[in-house]
Formats: C-alpha cells, sequence, structure tokens
C-alpha cells in the first residue's frame, strides 16, 4: 500500500472525504494530504477538522501550505487566478 | 502605532480586506493575523495570496493555524462546531 496518498475536496459531502481520509490510514498511508481549491477551501479545514478531532487523535497537522493556481476558462481569454491550499496529515 | 494587528474576514468583497492589510501594514505593523470562520476561509486564503503576490512581495507567511470553535446558535440547544483559520503574515 502507498505511504503518501492525497484527497482532492470538492462539492460533495463533508463526510466522504472524511470517510476517504480514514480509508487510507486504515489500509496503511503513513501520510495523507487534503488538498483543495477556491471555495472548496473552507471543506478541506473541516475535512481534516472532523478526522482529527472526531475520529483519529492520533494524526497530526504536519503542514499547511497556501498558494495560487492559474485556471484558464473557457469563456475568457484571460487567465483567473485561484487560491489553493493543501494540508498534509501525519499519523 | 501597535506591531501586531488583526484582520477578520467576514462577508465583505476581497478588496476591502487586502486594503486592511495593506494599511496595517503600511501604518507600521510587523505583523499581521488573518482570521477567519466557517464560509470565509477560502476567502482569507484569497486575501493572503492577494497581498503577498500582487501588492507586497516583502510579506512572508509566518504560520497557518487551523482550528475548531463551538458556536452556540439560537435556534437550537445543541452548540456547532466552526472551523477557523488563523494566517499570520510578517514583514
Amino acid at each position: 500500500m502507498s505511504e503518501s496518498s492525497s484527497v482532492l475536496i470538492g462539492r460533495k459531502p463533508v463526510m466522504n472525504y472524511v470517510l476517504a481520509c480514514i480509508t487510507l490510514f486504515h489500509g496503511g498511508a503513513k501520510e495523507v494530504s487534503v488538498k483543495a481549491r477556491g471555495r472548496a477551501i473552507s471543506r478541506a479545514v473541516d475535512v481534516v477538522e472532523i478526522v482529527r478531532r472526531r475520529f483519529m487523535p492520533d494524526v497530526k497537522i504536519s503542514s499547511i501550505d497556501i498558494g495560487t493556481e492559474q485556471v484558464q476558462s473557457s469563456d475568457r481569454n484571460t487567465p483567473t487566478n485561484i487560491s489553493t491550499i493543501e494540508i498534509t496529515l501525519t499519523r
């Protein structure tokens, strides 16, 4: 099983991503990265908080990085900037 | 002038908070904390990214902390958990 895995946060309910993280750790992952862009960033923080406070208190946040990505939208010629977050959890 | 200040992100346009951060730094602050809860977390990341990438490249992120606060809503008896973020910028 992979030692490092990532969960990309989208528009599904928060608990889907919480379950994905827990499943990865239970499958042997030592490190799980929770990644999100734009409006999903607040959901990524919710996911991490629920995983470590409610289900897996032995999981620690090893790093939090924020950044900016350029997205080329189809209806506009100019690229749009979108914020990103990557929260790395270790067990 | 204060050496440490904070900007609490709410529902106003992102640029209002960007301007607040820049004004604090220009007024002499060495450190500015950008704080947000719930859905405003993604806006806090937008504010920080715009401040440091577009306006003040000398500003660095010194820490990012996430957490959970309990909020007592008026229409329910049980407290609700809400995620928080605090991004500390230094010049």
